[in-house]
This record gives C-alpha cells, sequence and structure tokens, in this order.
C-alpha cells in the first residue's frame, strides 16, 4: 500500500531545497521497494496570503488529516507578511491541530563539517534535544492595556499542562532508553521563572522515578547553552519546553557546524493525525532564488520521515548517503555555506546516485 | 565625602570571591584616593533562611537604601532552600525594589584566556549584552489549577509595559551611541511568542527613530544564540529582555571563556537607589569551601562599580591590572579553571599587588 504524503514548500529557499528532497526519497524508496505517492499544495506560503488574505485555505485541516506524513520546507518572508501572522498561520497551526507535541532534532558533528568550536571531532557531539511543540510559552493567550499611552502593558500567558508536559517528557525518557549512554538533561530555569518552571522539574522528578536506569540531570537554560558550547560531549538527550526546546535546536546545531543542514521531526506519536518533517533552517529570503541553498536539511528531514514511517534502513542509508558525499568533499558538488562551489541541485543529485 | 558601600557575600564561593573583591577595591581606593566605607550584612544567603525563615529581615529596604552601592557575591544552595525561593527572597527582589532595570554585562575575549570557539583572538569578540531586569518573564503572576490530578495545568504571565520596555532601550541605545561601531541588536521571538515579543519589536523601532546614527538589527532568540557561536563578532550591544538578557549573558561569556570571571551592573540609572554589583556566576555549591574559585567576577564587577560611582579611570585600572596577570598566564597564581594551581587568594593578591 502507498504511502501518502503532503508535500508544501513554503517560502523563499523552500521551493528549492524541496526538490532535492524529494529526489533524494525517491530514489531511497527505489532502492528500498517503498511505494511513496506524493500531492503538492501550494498554500502555506506568503504568497498565497497575498492572494487569499490568510495562509491557508479554511478547510486544510480537513485535506491534510488523512495523509501519512507531512513534507515541508520552510515559511516566512517578513517583507512580505509579519512573521508572527505567517507562522501562526501555518507551521505553529500544523503543531498544533496535528496534536505534534514532540519536536525532535538531533545534533550530531558530521564527517567533513568544520564545528566552529575548538577541537571538536565527528563522534564528539551527537545529542538529541527533544521539544515540547505545543503548549508552553508559544500561548495565544494574552493582550494589550491602555494601547497607545504611557502606560500601555502588554502580557502573555504561558501555559503547561500535566498531560502536555508528561507526554513529551515520556517520550525523551523513552529516546534515552535506546541510546547507549542512557543519559537525560532537562532544560529549566526554576530559578526565575517561578511558577511554570518549577512545574516542569516536578515533573521531571515524578517521571524519572520510572526509569530508573535513566541518568537524570538538568540545568538552568542560562547556563545550559553556556555548556553546548563549553561540553557538548555532555549531552545525550536534551528535553526542554517550547521555547528552550527552540534555542537549544539552533544552538546545538550552530555548535556541530550544521545550522544549514539540521533536520527537525514535529511528530506525533500516536499517529492519530500525519507528522511533520522539515528541515530547521528558515525561508532565508536573502539567498532565496539562488539556486545556492544547501539541501541536507531537507534531505536529512526525509531520512527522518522514512523511519517514522517504518523503514529504518532506508533512512539510515539516506543519512549514510548524506555522510559520504560530506566526508568526500568534492567542491563542485558542496553549496557555498560548507565550502563547495556547487548548487542546490549539484548537491541533491550527488546524494541520490551516491544511494 | 566617603561612599558607603554595602557587602552582601551571599552563599558558596560567594563568601571566598569577596574578600579578594574588596582586597583589590581597597587597593583601588588607595592608589586613586577614593574614599570607600564598606558595611557587611550577614543577611541574603541560605542559612540565613534556615535560621529564620526567610532570606532577609523585614527592614531590609529601609537598611540598605541609602547606601551608594551594593556590593554582591553570590547566592542559592539548593540542597538546603530551593532556588525560586532563595532568588525571588534576595537578588530578584534587590533588583526589583531597588528599580535596577538594567543588567549591564560586558562579554571580552580576554588575553591568556583561551576561547572554546575556533580561531579566535583577544580582540575579537567585545560585546555588551543589556537586559531588562525588573519585569517581562519573570513575573510572579500565575498559579496552578486542578492541582494533584491529571487535568493539572500552571500559568504564568510575562508583563510588559512600555515604560520598563522603552527604558532599558534607551539606556542600550545611548550605550551603542558611545561605542566605535554604534551597533544595537535586539534579541526577539516575535515568529512564536506572538504577543509580547511583536510589542517588543514595536518598542525597538519606534526608539530607533530617535536614534538614526544607530546601525539596529534584530534576530529571534534561537538563530541569535546560534551566531553568538558563529559570528560573535558581528555584535556591539545586544539588548534583550529579562530572559533572553538572562540567556545570552551566560552564552556570551562562555563563548570568551570567561564563564567564571565575567562580572554584571544591576544598575538603577537615575541613581534613586543603589545599583548592584555582582559576578555572572553563582555559588557553586560543588566547589565552595575549597579556596579554588576564581575571584576574578567578583573583582571585574568592583571595576564595573567604581565607574558606576564616577571613577572611570580607576575602574579602568582594576581591569587592566586583571589583564596583566591573565596575559602574564602564571600558573602558580591563577586558578584551576584558567590552568593554573594557585588558589582564590593567590589570584586576588596578585591583582592587588598589580594595582
Ligand atoms: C540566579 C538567577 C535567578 C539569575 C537570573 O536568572 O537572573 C542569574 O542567572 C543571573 O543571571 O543573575
Ligand atoms: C519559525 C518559528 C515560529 C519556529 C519556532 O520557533 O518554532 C522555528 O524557529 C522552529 O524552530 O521551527
Amino acid at each position: 500500500m502507498a504511502h501518502r504524503i503532503a508535500v508544501i514548500a513554503g517560502d523563499g529557499i523552500g521551493q528549492e531545497v524541496m526538490p532535492e528532497g524529494l529526489r533524494v526519497l525517491k530514489a531511497a524508496a527505489q532502492r528500498f521497494a517503498i511505494d511513496l505517492e506524493f500531492t503538492t499544495f501550494d498554500f502555506g506560503n506568503c504568497d498565497y496570503y497575498l492572494e487569499h488574505g490568510k495562509m491557508m485555505p479554511d478547510d486544510w485541516f480537513e485535506q491534510l488529516k488523512d495523509f501519512d506524513a507531512l513534507f515541508y520546507g520552510a515559511v516566512g518572508w517578513p517583507e512580505k507578511v509579519p512573521d508572527h501572522i505567517s507562522l501562526w498561520g501555518s507551521l505553529i497551526q500544523f503543531r498544533r491541530c496535528f496534536d505534534q507535541y514532540v519536536n525532535l532534532r538531533p545534533c550530531k558533528l558530521m564527517p567533513g563539517i568544520k564545528s566552529p568550536l575548538a577541537g571538536r571531532q565527528p563522534g564528539d557531539i551527537d545529542f538529541y534535544v527533544v521539544r515540547e511543540n505545543t503548549e508552553g510559552e508559544y500561548s495565544s493567550i494574552g493582550g494589550k492595556m491602555f494601547e497607545g499611552t504611557e502606560r500601555e502593558v502588554v502580557i502573555q500567558e504561558t501555559v503547561m499542562s500535566r498531560t502536555g508536559v508528561d507526554r513529551v517528557l515520556k517520550y525523551a525518557f523513552d529516546l534515552a532508553k535506546t541510546r547507549p549512554r542512557k543519559k537525560l538533561t532537562s532544560a529549566t530555569k526554576s530559578n526565575g521563572i517561578s511558577i511554570t518552571m518549577p512545574y516542569w522539574d516536578e515533573r521531571v522528578q515524578e517521571m524519572a522515578k520510572q526509569y530508573p536506569d535513566i541518568d537524570v540531570d538538568k540545568f538552568h537554560i542560562d547556563i545550559l547553552t553556556a555548556n553546548f558550547v563549553l561540553h557538548p560531549d555532555w549531552f545525550d538527550v536534551v528535553v526542554g519546553s517550547n521555547l528552550f526546546g527552540d534555542i537549544l535546536s539552533d544552538l546545538g546545531p550552530a555548535c556541530t557546524g550544521t545550522i544549514g543542514i539540521a533536520p527537525s521531526a514535529n511528530i506525533n506519536p500516536e499517529g492519530k493525525f500525519p507528522s511533520l518533517f522539515e528541515p530547521v533552517h528558515g525561508s532565508a529570503p536573502d539567498i532565496a532564488g539562488k539556486g545556492i541553498a544547501n539541501p541536507i536539511g531537507q534531505i536529512w528531514s526525509g531520512a527522518m520521515m522514512l523511519e517514522h514511517l517504518g523503514y529504518k534502513e532506508a533512512g539510515d542509508a539516506m543519512v549514510s548517503a548524506i555522510e559520504a558525499i560530506l566526508a568526500e568533499g568534492d567542491s563542485s558538488v558542496l553549496t557555498g555555506d560548507i565550502g563547495g562551489q556547487g548548487t542546490t541541485r549539484t548537491l541533491g543529485e550527488a546524494i541520490a546516485k551516491r544511494l
């Protein structure tokens, strides 16, 4: 039976890296005899907004809900539509309405990629960030009062539910169990954010009781970001709230030199709704249209999608193909951000061919 | 006339670095003929809490409000008192009740200190983080509902006022004006945190109109932390909310290898209340009592205090003495964290003597 994949390329370089993601996915599907069926949607981008006054049609949920996965590019073009409108009108809706409560992001130092950290080698850095993806600091509750006056004040609530916190913690602990080091680090800020963060700590402590074999520690987010730079080798699975996970899953890839190539999976673990796979990088309007964007984040996200659909071997083969091309370091193939003179397409084709 | 300084050493290594901070301040006072009068207070630490059930006496405000400055060590000892109680009962009260709405933290790559970032030299990294220090994410509004049940939910509000945002922005823009590069970077997350952060951006845009000579940019906090690692040379003055400033002012010093030696100033710019000067590092219970803590954060904070009191030359001389001792690199003098075999005291004495 075919796996039905909804494809939404989005804005900017999303449009350019998506074809390469599809190219490599198709190569993997062929090699491993996987039946993938792609359906492309042209909403969920800022041009659609300019035309329709909204990011997606009213029945987007109906249109997408029965797909097996969403393969997603990048969204946002602030000169056309303010970011909080374009993102809340697309990506954040998917995460929330499809209950993709886990955002999973690997941070791995790859061969051939130079870390900005002194003296770090492939193998030294290899951890996952597990981010809560539906509640927390990304709430839509709040507002403004005394607008336009000196007394103006804005308020926004952070909301954490026991259900919401526990289920992402459970996912993170379960993931830690599968890892050789069996270590989980919780991101907190309970010394400063005095209501929600002590609650987060409480739930971590509670959950830890069910996982006596997992080595658990916690750091306040400020010193945790410092430790990503100073001791990236300390980490195995790092779990954080929506905002803290967001920060750590950009900082982690930055430390591994892979900010332009890191992938992510927005997962509904129960499989009740489709999960969504997208590169960590944004739509990068400044380099859009030039054909120079690095497609690896999109391709690697495709690998995570295959693994999610049950094809671990195929996903691993895609990652190995990426690693092989990076290790080869042929500058006519690699894009400029990783030291080559190639294009989005040369790099995508090389990886597809390697498969 | 004497400048009256209140001294609160706090917990853990705060007790050990404080004497060295005072030693070097006294040396500077002597050399520059500054009249400093120190008064030590024994509250504001976790042992005081264990004895009295509170971190400070009820009249702490009265006792401290007429001092010219507070010289502060570090507070917190989670095995004795949970952090959110000890911190909200001391440091956060000072910041709030003395309206120290600017938290100023230099990030500077010093001679003799190895940056964890590959290939960065002294001179490459030299910027300030200006942090809003009284409102924002560190609010005390919120609570818990359906306690102890599956439906349990906690809520905490982020509160930003026009007054609160504008005054710290003004301080940051004014600071940028005094710097050679005249550049200001705003930390935001308006694509995800959809009410308070777009408001922050609005106020930055508004304030920028009054500073046409300042080069203004902004980054979302996730990619901003990445850029601290990838392009620390981009930054000159970075301004952020209470939480974002907190994160950036640990990450910045981590990138300069100075997490253990970075200073900070909690400033009430109008001088209506005393300002507070403290190292960025915490109380480090794990190494407390061993005499091995690095005292430079405390000493450098003393230099910021002298500058704040109007003695720029004396403050600069203290920083030069620190730089000279670091550049010399005598391992019998330096503490272990920066590659030596010395003690808190040998390092403090060496800097005092150099003055
Ligand atoms: C101890 C803690 C409450 C404090 C803060 O978050 O403000 C500290 O991290 C700091 O940066 O001064
Ligand atoms: C674009 C933005 C809303 C989004 C987020 O903050 O979640 C992005 O940074 C991400 O990490 O996926």
